[in-house]
């Protein structure tokens, strides 16, 4: 029998590799989707080209999408990325990190590509637990995104085939996530989370991205395998 | 007192510039973003240009967006554009010039952008009735996407503001869409509606836009300004 094909949003983080795992896991045919959008670095485009090879994706983009021209986040302009939060700061408003609508953008893409190929299920990390303020990052979100989804395509209206929006790791703590992936083989030393790496690639250690990290990993009971330039612990 | 922002999804045809005539009308202050999105001819990006210009927007942005790694229609694609349909034809099935989940990616980033500058009015030239099949220019697509809209930001979800996806046109017919734009003195010789213009930028007169176009002037009793290269009514 054929396998059924899944989308997964690929960052090279530890969500969406652990996500592409749990998809893999289930049988599905696995095509991921990385986007270029202005990030500062391009280390994470380089960690989900690798994610993408050694957990065997059928077949990888990298769309480039114009993020630059709309603006509004550290991730993107020169806004400084937030440094040694305490988790209260952490959890408090929605952060200078935060990218207008951006899993709003990268899921049409997804869509629009699970379309041209009939693959009705897309795999997205996104976390509500230690999701760092991001609004769409909730499953109020993602339960309305699928429902437009829904009604905005050809393969749904005409064909009468619902899209799927999984998110596998949504009510999970990270140090559940990192066992989760564990237990499926995942090398998180091929995986990148900082917001701020320095010129050799290595993690900042600072950042509410790299924080969440080492918690989860500290937590989690495994080894983190990752080389940070800064190694408290808040 | 500041007028108000409004975005508005400008392509430079005649119903997303009678959607920026209406918007303007309402006293709002235009901010109008546009597609780059693998198009086979730049014409239709030319006539936003002009039209930004001529009804005054602020601000005109123009976005690349990569459809072309996505692949999936006439418009995007070597798919040769359909010709001579009539209506009963047009009416059926979802044309191959549907392009994937173009609406959804379109709002996206209007969406994104709204938010940087706190814009929550998101104009778009979507009509149900003229809407040659296309899934996302229905009112449930709309409203499913508005729904999700609110939920997916930071403007809306920290700051308690609704974003409005403003549908103007949505119920009208062409004749009607373009007896408005004649009345707040459109001047639709700037705009551009045809799938397949020949090389010195004149319109095919076949494809099912420029059939929809004729015989809504034709409906309308307006004179058509357009120069069309093959002038037969269906």
């Amino acid at each position: 029998m054929e396998k059924e094909k899944a989308i997964v949003l690929l960052s090279g983080g530890l969500d969406s590799t652990t996500a592409m795992a749990i998809a893999k896991s289930k049988g599905f045919e696995i095509y991921c989707i990385s986007f270029r959008y202005g990030q500062r670095h391009s280390i994470e485009l380089e960690a989900s080209k690798k994610v993408a090879q050694v957990l065997g994706a059928e077949e990888h983009i990298v769309v480039d999408i114009d993020l630059g021209k709309i603006g509004g986040s550290a991730l993107t302009d020169e806004i400084d990325v937030p440094k040694d939060r305490n988790e209260k700061e952490m959890q408090g408003n929605i952060p200078v990190t935060y990218v207008p609508a951006r899993n709003t953008i990268f899921l049409s893409y997804a869509l629009a590509w699970a379309e041209t190929f009939s693959a009705f299920d897309i795999f997205i990390g996104v976390n509500a637990v230690d999701y760092s303020g991001y609004p769409d990052c909730r499953p109020e979100f993602i339960e309305a995104y699928e429902r437009m989804t829904n009604l905005a395509t050809k393969a749904s209206v005409e064909n009468g085939n619902p899209f799927r929006i999984q998110t596998p790791l949504i009510h999970c703590t990270k140090a559940q996530i990192i066992k989760k992936g564990y237990e499926l083989g995942v090398d998180y030393s091929i995986t990148h989370s900082c917001y701020d790496p320095s010129h050799d690639g290595k993690a900042c250690g600072a950042c509410d991205s790299c924080k969440l990290r080492k918690k989860g990993f500290m937590e989690s009971g495994i080894p983190d395998p990752t080389v940070y330039a800064q190694d408290d612990f808040f």
